[in-house]
């Protein structure tokens, strides 16, 4: 792995650790003010960290992943962008929870990492859907 | 608009049209060789272009899409690297599938523009299935 990739997975590897605890605040310190997002929950794209932090404070607390992987991390480096993708396999107990993530990064003057752009879906929603419905 | 984020959106529209008509060409002819994708279909993130070709082979003629919206279309560019994130609204009669997407595009020396990540999810999904299940 390079030095940038290893920087930017161990970075994402960090702030999951503490959304696994319910603090969503590991992202935040590590997101840019023009940040945007999109999860499967909210109605339209996030803009801004202001908002961000508006809609993760309902969080606080709230989440709770006992383990977590990340599935065969890709990072695309071109000047001071790195675009991070992988599968995301989460578990409370032995119920996995599957999720595609792609998070861009942007390096700072000051050279630090920060994320401008994430977004997060369930893999293979359909199935995961039925799956959830059989219990 | 800025000349960059005329260029990117212009592009994407474009190869939606032809999406929506059931040819899936235009996406493939401005990807990179090393693109990266997710679909809500899919197990697994697709690596490089071979892979999103041979995947793409089996939607030809499938999609038909009488009309769609990029709501809000951003664009953060930094060097030769700009992503573009939009809610995205398609059409087959009345029936509205809602999207969130985000489209990385990296310029080539040569100055062309290509998509070297692409991550398409459906938007507030488990309100999208409920509608779908009233039907």
């Amino acid at each position: 792995m390079g030095d940038i990739e290893s920087i930017i997975v161990g970075m994402e590897k960090a702030a999951l650790e503490r959304w696994g605890k319910g603090d969503p605040s590991g992202f935040l310190e590590i997101s840019a003010p023009d940040v945007v997002y999109f999860d499967p929950y909210i109605p339209r794209r996030i803009d801004g960290l202001a908002a961000l932090k508006e809609y993760y404070q309902a969080l606080w607390g709230q989440i709770h992943i006992d383990r977590f992987e990340l599935l065969k991390p890709s990072v695309q480096v071109d000047g001071d962008l790195a675009v991070l993708t992988f599968n995301y396999v989460s578990y409370q107990g032995d119920e996995p929870d599957r999720w595609n993530c792609t998070e861009v990064y942007r390096r700072s003057a000051a050279g630090q990492w920060q994320i401008i752009q994430s977004h997060w879906s369930y893999t293979e929603v359909f199935k995961y859907k039925l799956e959830v419905r059989k219990g």
